[in-house]
């Protein structure tokens, strides 16, 4: 592991200017999630966490009809546009939000558009068409998506749905944060993939306000390091490449808002090698009996890489998607 | 398939005497039941729908600290302990049960004393440990542990928890049914896995009550059928033998007041062979990205053995457990 820096935990007043995340606006997002979205299992898995060397507690965001957490998000915009009497969004996705808006937009009867890469994963897009998307396939990768979804949000009447850009995304997904400041009494440490940055500033948002002692760790993998890498020099960093197998956080152009957002909540911001996320995808199948997707065994693969300083605390760590080829998945679970 | 007859679906009232299930009181074992086992997820699985021809909802009662659904039993079981001021319990096991049993016994400090096979999966008996069980292994099969926890129970202040017999494990199973008739307008068939019957007839009857169109089904393996030809024959049939990879439901001497229950809710009972119990095995983990057990593919293995029976309809199948060894289910899973 590379550790990036680290910071002491920001003290703050809740609702400083500094933070675009605003609590009271998460706990209205709840009311706005289907149940098929929230109130999620949140569990200890013994067998693991005893393998690992601390209590560890799994946040189970993949048992819904899309198999990852993005519904919380889509749910919250879908339902604002709902109400703004907008009939159409555009979105760039690697799949996972892409599936989300869909399934969100067939709900309320908004059409949806998702921009894709031709490298993005197959049954992804498949399930999208099925829940009704019109899908656009470009050359490249998401940044080239995201290009093309602007484009075509500016010449229609369509919302741009930008992850993580688009409060309402970090705030749908910062309600798996309420959920667990109120299941658990405590929790030392949390454990989000860090991707745009919705998952992050979201639930670290919810814990700096509630929970503030718990300790916010947001994990990239060293292939697509652009937001830890903006965290550590305090402003936006890009790269020239994205190279992981966790397509759902491989981006690498960080977003200068949601930059900020994220230097007022994280406390730690690894960077984990490609062999210890299919060794987290190895041990939550073994242990847990969890199909996952590569983005969301980041939080065991920075457990594996530097376990003292989660020894005998009790962690978090979110299961934010199972959206994985299953020949992917054999291939890199292989022992 | 080996069909062992059908009947139509049973018109009764609501409270008829050949019954001892009550509605009202799995409606109250709900209020007594963890939050940690109950409401949850119940979603569609499109992938897996498509594959098998019908609208497959998945009930999944595998992410909680045990891995299966008996919590919801022993909660209510231990729960009325409580209230009586008992402070031990006994039962015979084959590993899904004795945890759920010591996992509810822990949250209220009662003692657990679990009796089980030395067949039964290792894992299973290991986890019964850490969560303060005492175990005790004597030779032979299920039948051979539940004849030692009498004695166990009836040589000491120890309530004998009998699985099915005892109605509170019947009853918290029950409300499995409740989430499912709230949560969905229509339920077409109901697949639910037959052993010793507490699932089967806790949810039977609550479908029974609140939604009489739904057609239920129980499903045993070929070889460890003795519940259902004890259903076909309207009278209890014992087997010399069980011979199934599916240890959960592997009984040899149905209980009568079970079997009574059974016959006012099934309405077909068909049993499978392993061959398809793993097929369903290597679906669930190939397009819904599950690691279960045996016993929670027999709903997943009726379809394939009798796939026009569910053609276009919505079916709801339980995933009852996913406490399997990693060798055991990469062995029966191979391709």
């Amino acid at each position: 592991m590379q550790p990036v820096g680290e910071r002491p935990a920001a003290s703050r007043e809740i609702g400083q200017p500094d933070t675009r995340l605003d609590l009271g606006r998460i706990f209205e997002a709840k009311e706005q999630i289907s149940r098929m979205f929230r109130d999620t299992p949140q569990f200890g898995c013994s067998s693991l966490g005893d393998l690992l060397g601390c209590e560890l507690i799994i946040k189970l965001e993949t048992a819904n009809p899309i198999r990852c957490f993005k519904g919380r998000g889509t749910e919250v915009v879908m339902s604002r546009l709902e109400r703004a009497d907008q009939k159409a969004a555009v979105c760039a996705s690697a799949g996972n939000l892409g599936q989300a808006l869909a399934y969100s937009g067939r709900e309320r009867g908004i059409g949806v558009t998702v921009v894709a890469a031709t490298s993005a994963n197959g049954a992804k897009i498949d399930h999208m068409r099925r829940l009704g998307a019109a899908v656009e396939l470009v050359e490249g990768d998401i940044e080239d998506a995201r290009k093309r979804a602007r484009e075509i949000a500016a010449s229609g009447n369509a919302l741009l749905v930008e992850d993580s850009e688009n409060l309402d995304t970090c705030e749908g997904a910062g309600t798996i944060g309420l959920e667990l400041v109120e299941g658990f009494d405590r929790i030392d440490t949390m454990l989000l993939a860090l991707g745009g940055g919705a998952l992050a500033t979201g639930v670290g948002h919810v814990f700096k306000c509630l929970s503030p002692a718990t300790e916010v760790v947001c994990i990239q993998p060293s292939g697509a390091p652009a937001m830890a890498l903006s965290w550590r020099a305090r402003s936006v960093v890009t790269t020239d490449r994205a190279d992981t197998i966790a397509d759902g956080v491989a981006g690498r152009f960080p977003i200068a808002a949601v930059l900020q957002d994220l230097l007022a909540v994280a406390n730690h911001v690894p960077l984990v090698e490609e062999a210890s996320i299919k060794a987290g995808m190895r041990l939550l199948h073994r242990h847990a009996g969890l199909v996952v997707e590569p983005s969301a065994a980041l939080g065991v693969a920075a457990i594996l890489e530097d376990p003292s300083r989660y020894r005998g605390k009790r962690v978090v760590t979110v299961i934010c998607g199972s959206n994985v080829l299953p020949d992917a998945f054999s291939a890199w679970t292989q022992d």
